[in-house]
């Protein structure tokens, strides 16, 4: 199974591709896409659409995860993100994808086994479970690896449960 | 000149297109987009993309007008237009169409004559102005003529300019 994590953001937007065969994972992509701000809005969500499409058309994911949006700053910011993050499930709906929305409690879980773990503690268990040398680019692109992972994670898990009945 | 307005919302986005012959107005079409709330967001957010292209592949606007977005209601609604928001202007950029953004008072302005007109002020005023026999189907649809007929007349008083110097 492969599996595209998607952190959406106003000027950031993270990606990562996992591939899961039997117990282990790896990291086929990851990066971040960066908007122009030079370009007005339009173009900026054109060329994330595009970008996010060039990588599912390239790894050919399964599945696509997602941070379930819900932050308290203000509302301009979120409207922005808003913006990206309607993009980004627009892509997968092209590209006849399915997408789960996983809260970042749930990915943190996944990822480190709590809930409440730190920005740090999940960067280093990404780069293990995934086997990745250097860092990610951005902390977005960390986050959508992370997401991928614990999509990967609970799929695996259903289909152990399937196998089991 | 022809253009279309959109008022993109949660649950639906209203649209108008509009066009000017010398100093007269007409709508070549008015309506709303629904959502269908039993399907997945991606599905919804594809949805109403297709349906604005759609919209712009048959009428061939020169140019989409949209509502400056800024409102102080949740962040979750925010986040939630944001994401049907963001899909109106990738639609948009997808036709290559220029995007141009009004405040509601510029709208009501541009409309009624008076900045802080009534949301029946400004029916009565797009009804009048672009000939319609009955009231759009949401008010939404209303809001999107209003778009359009505003940025129609920006555009005239922009070319009337230009003509003068």
């Amino acid at each position: 199974m492969r599996v595209m994590g998607v952190d959406p953001g106003l000027t950031r937007t993270g990606f990562g591709v996992v591939e899961q065969r039997g117990g282990s994972l790896r990291a086929l992509a990851v990066g971040t896409i960066r908007a122009d701000k030079a370009q007005p809005a339009p173009v900026q969500l054109l060329n994330l659409c595009l970008a996010l499409e060039r990588v599912m058309e390239e790894h050919t994911p399964d599945a696509v995860a997602v941070e379930r949006l819900f932050f308290n700053r203000n509302v301009q910011t979120a409207l922005r993100v808003g913006q990206a993050s309607g993009v980004a499930l627009l892509a997968a709906a092209e590209s006849g994808l399915p997408v789960f929305e996983y809260t970042p409690t749930a990915v943190k879980q996944a990822v480190t086994g709590v809930g409440n773990a730190t920005k740090e503690q999940v960067q280093f268990m990404v780069r293990r479970l995934v086997k990745l040398d250097a860092d990610p680019d951005s902390p977005d692109a960390a986050d959508a690896l992370a997401l991928a992972i614990c999509h990967a994670h609970v799929g695996r898990s259903l289909a152990r449960m399937e196998a089991a009945t």
